[in-house]
């Protein structure tokens, strides 16, 4: 049973889950009566370290927060107190969204300047979005692609192993631990151990024992009875709490005692590369479940020095994406009504410049391979690749079926598949080639010259 | 107008939010009628990297979970899909929690090998709890460390400028996001941006205004003047959408044109230290709100070079502890019944030793320096120092009443000052003196031999 998969906070807290900032630009725009439409763009400046592309994902939760947006009366309540006026309070009593939202299917690639969101409204109701959706789309885009990263060594290097995701008691909070196991489903993991996110989403969960089991018992022996006795055939001993090579053994001897056949063994400390090897041949054709600080890098390792596992359990290094725990994106306003049209704007803060005006994303494929990415103007007519952005709000209507968990992941798997091997590296990928239209590069120069006339 | 305090995850998911390995393990315990009282403890292997300590945080959240962890009718259809039993379900449908559980108070610091928390109960309830626990308890500590980390950079280098959580954003998720600006508060921050963080909390909040704002009028100038209308003496003027002298100028000129007081600037790209310089000539004694990349890193240099502020606003690095995203606490098992009384017990995998026994912790304090710590068995007679763990639930009844949040943050405070400071260095501080007591090491020594002999 699928539970709605919405963001974990209650409804009548996401209004407030916001920036003060926010809030005083929105007071602002209202008091002055200065609402023109804006667009704002979500997407990475450069990607972090090490990464070749990104894996969009969160999409649906920020569908949900735009659906079920609300202000109640202990909401305004709070803001009164904190100094908020009362006739923009009635204004954010009756708030809806009015405007359009188009984005990055999840499970799509991203490269650094494309959107993953582009929201065009009045700039009030594109501007209070602003926390909520970077904190969403940031996160599960950071997770998708580490877990992403993961999937790929595998599917390259290993042998089908699956992937399941351990680190919900490593996640940041309980909002985190659910939706890294979403994310990292996308990008390319078999599982979850994380229950809730289990009957939520409808991952598969896995799990197999702790030490504490194994220690609660008068000795290893008595507790691989006892598992052996209640799960049978299914049975995954956790071998390492005293020694790797001897619990497996154990494990082997009791599944023979019980008249149960050996399900597998977890190894969870160590050289865990060389313990496979010598628990191979002590446990014959049972699983072989590999956990404790498994990442990309290390399972790259493991299968040059021909580990054998038939499963992995990454916690931390999936959970906190911790060689890169930040994604970097943005959300910027690119463009602004003036005179009744949308204009293109930027900021010229060192560093952080941003292509402005609204956008247009195609992919180009040949043979299988992506080739290239080109940026252009939304109203640019471009021949070459496919259109990437997708309609999601219209006039503040949902126009978007969002698809099944299980499609958002073959999606993934899918463009992983079509990207260059050598943009996937784990470790110094080759940039994936990205144009700027001549229309954009036109606008971007033309917007930069006027701000620099007029302001500097 | 202040909230409950709990986790953000509501109530009916709390009891979901475990790892599958947990109700595998309550299942075997419950089935084979194997339920002996067990101690389980929390606490750091090491600290993460350039901590020379730690502040205890998330335990009111760990409280909230205990008092209302059930299962409903919806969690337990979904787990009888997952293949659990309907005598343990039933079991499940009744939990409750029984036993005892002593903690280290919120804000108080904490180093290696010393329990943050000490649960002992019957096995199988104590085991339910590991994985929310880790997650609550993990995270808070960390920021509030990192927050700590920053607030004990501006009390001793810095013109008590203030510290204000602007991260949600970044942070991973929204329970992240909410309870880091608990945590940063805990760790001597003095507000957040987060407004339902504010609410929830009743944390100061604060916000001036985004490049947005700016970029959404005719000029700069124009956006000043808006803002100026709205906001007078209190308004503050992100000065760096196109040059930031040039931004600190027009501030000062429209809050004259419209006669105002200039109530501040606030910078958030380029070279910081050496633009608030600049800038403090233009604005006299304006506020300056240093933004974007603030940590205790930059902090420290930013004082070295003569940097002038009147309030940071961290973000990233507050919120994911960019440079150490995980605290690697853990939750093990440390003693078991036995025959009617609580045996010591504890694994040997390799790197992973804990030491046995529930415990007692004593802090010593010297001329107002504290000087050690003392880790010892529970049943010890220590004299010297105070003891640190406090009772929390005793026979499944809570007995301890949270305090304030303001008043973990003085403990907090306070502790701090009494570190010495070559334990609070920012990089490469020295290790806090950490004893064990003859008893606690005889017990140690004792119990590996006796699983040596026993196991191997």
């Amino acid at each position: 049973m699928v539970q709605p998969t919405g963001s974990s906070l209650d409804p009548r807290d996401r209004a407030l889950f916001t920036d003060r900032y926010e809030l005083a630009m929105l007071q602002g725009y209202y008091e002055s009566g200065h609402t023109p439409t804006a667009t704002f763009s979500l997407y990475f400046r450069k990607l972090p370290p090490d990464r070749g592309y990104a894996i969009a994902a969160g999409l649906e939760q920020v569908i949900d927060y735009v659906e079920s947006l609300a202000f109640d009366d202990q909401a305004l309540e709070y803001l009164a107190e904190e100094g908020f006026d009362a006739d923009f309070l009635s204004y954010l009593d009756g708030f809806e969204f009015t405007g359009e939202i188009r984005a990055l299917p999840e499970g799509t690639l991203v490269f650094p300047n494309e959107p993953l969101l582009e929201v065009t409204a009045p700039i009030h109701e594109a501007q209070l979005f602003e926390t909520f959706v970077l904190n969403q789309v940031g996160f599960q885009t950071l997770v998708a692609t580490k877990g992403a990263r993961m999937a790929d060594v595998v599917r390259r290097r290993g042998d089908s192993q699956d992937l399941v995701d351990f680190g919900s008691r490593r996640a940041h909070g309980t909002d985190a631990g659910l939706t890294a196991a979403r994310a990292a489903y996308i990008g390319g993991f078999d599982g979850t151990s994380n229950m809730l996110a289990g009957e939520r989403y409808g991952i598969p969960t896995y799990g197999t024992m702790a030490h504490s089991w194994v220690q609660s018992f008068e000795s290893e022996r008595a507790s691989f009875a006892a598992f052996a006795d209640v799960y049978g055939d299914d049975a995954i001993y956790l071998v390492d709490t005293y020694d790797t090579v001897t619990g497996a053994e154990r494990a082997v001897a009791v599944a023979a005692d019980r008249d149960v056949d050996l399900g597998g063994v977890r190894l969870d400390s160590g050289d865990l590369t060389e313990l496979s090897k010598q628990v191979r041949e002590i446990v014959d054709d049972a699983s072989i479940v590999v956990s404790s600080s498994v990442d990309e890098f290390f399972l790259r390792e493991f299968f040059d020095d021909d580990g054998v596992a038939s499963a992995f359990g990454p916690g931390t290094a999936l959970t906190t994406s911790a060689d890169a725990p930040n994604s970097g994106v943005v959300y910027k306003l690119t463009a602004v009504e003036r005179d009744g049209t949308l204009a293109p704007s930027m900021k010229l803060s060192p560093g952080k410049v941003t292509y402005p005006g609204q956008k247009a994303l195609h992919r180009v494929e040949r043979d299988g391979q992506y080739q290239y990415d080109i940026l252009a103007r939304r109203d640019e007519a471009l021949e070459a690749g496919e259109p990437q952005l997708e309609p999601i709000f219209e006039d503040g209507s949902l126009v978007y079926t969002p698809p099944e968990l299980a499609t958002i992941r073959q999606r993934a798997s899918r463009e992983l598949e079509t990207l260059p091997e050598r943009c996937r590296r784990v470790t110094d990928p080759n940039p994936y080639e990205f144009r700027i239209s001549d229309g954009l590069e036109a606008v971007t120069q033309q917007t930069e010259r006027s701000i620099r006339d007029r302001e500097l």
